[in-house]
């Protein structure tokens, strides 16, 4: 018998499920564990909802906040790859693309495609709401790890240029004043953690 | 020096993060481990988006998203009350309160005020949008016990009768369908584990 619709999209939601055990690097601000991709999707919803000022005027709050949920889906099969580890960018790209074949696919169809549109937009990253949810994505971790006391960036020896460069362009696309808040924190945080 | 907007908006989003620490009675799927109140809350972003069709006409859906997002936010204080177990409603209802007057307290006045009057109408559950999300809150926990095995049902050894009382009649009141399905599983969870 073939599966009903609402069989496919409960069988959707059970997989997405093995999302609250994909591992980031970033760790709680308690500095008590690494985070999933789980919560930290929820975190960037609450991000877009607290942060909503700072979303320029063609930004459309409701579609940042879908593509916030659905993400990083992907990283069911493809694992989260921290942004200063050793990257090869084609292979993440087509590992992913495979993922949301897979994954988006359990849906019934039209539910398929308007989510994969969804994510193919935040993924491209040229509308505005797409640069945006990208902004929020990027600014969470740095909040992280000056709460938790470097996080990643202590475990990947990362410099403040290689964060002005792989964190700070993105964010200041979308939201420069979210940038600006972060790069003078930064700053002091490497200025004090200088050498140690 | 006062705190600038950004600061109370940013000091509200690193004490959220805390909801990550709270456990509920619900085990994951895979039966790995008991999850946390964030992962739990952008689980049920993901069921709005995926059931939507199961709103009726009168349910504002990106509404109902920002109640999810934020609904459970006064367990960082409150800690999660399993639904099963023996409760003091009126207790929970005023430590509630008093976390929701300090945790939405963190934010600028505009926002406290946006995001209590949010959480209030969710609590309430008098309008069709907050009947809808309640619904989901009553429907994912269920889904996940059929997935591990019975997981809060075992562990607070509930019967069939009790999850029509608790949970049953919540979901049926926003989302009549999604009970009807979760119902005919439920009975033949508890008919093939008679006994065991």
């Amino acid at each position: 018998m073939p599966l009903s619709r609402l069989d496919r999209q409960i069988a959707f939601l059970v997989e997405a499920d093995k999302l609250k055990n994909t591992i980031r690097a970033t760790e709680l601000c308690d500095n008590s564990r690494y985070e999933n991709s789980a919560e930290h999707s929820w975190h960037l919803t609450l991000y877009a909802l607290v942060l909503a000022d700072q979303a320029g005027p063609d930004v459309d709050l409701p579609l940042v906040i879908k593509m916030l949920i659905l993400h990083d889906l992907v990283e069911i099969d493809a694992g989260d790859n921290p942004i200063f580890g050793d990257l090869d960018h084609t292979a993440i790209e087509e590992q992913e693309k495979r993922a949301a074949d897979r994954i988006f696919g359990l849906l019934p169809d039209d539910l398929r495609d308007s989510f994969r549109a969804i994510w193919d937009e935040f993924e491209a990253a040229h509308t505005p709401s797409a640069q945006f949810a990208k902004s929020l994505d990027r600014f969470q971790p740095p909040i992280q790890n000056l709460q938790s006391g470097g996080g990643s960036w202590v475990d990947f020896e990362v410099t403040e240029q290689q964060i002005q460069e792989r964190v700070g362009s993105k964010i200041a696309r979308g939201a420069p004043a979210l940038w600006e808040y972060a790069r003078t924190r930064i700053a002091e945080f490497f200025a004090a953690n200088a050498g140690k």
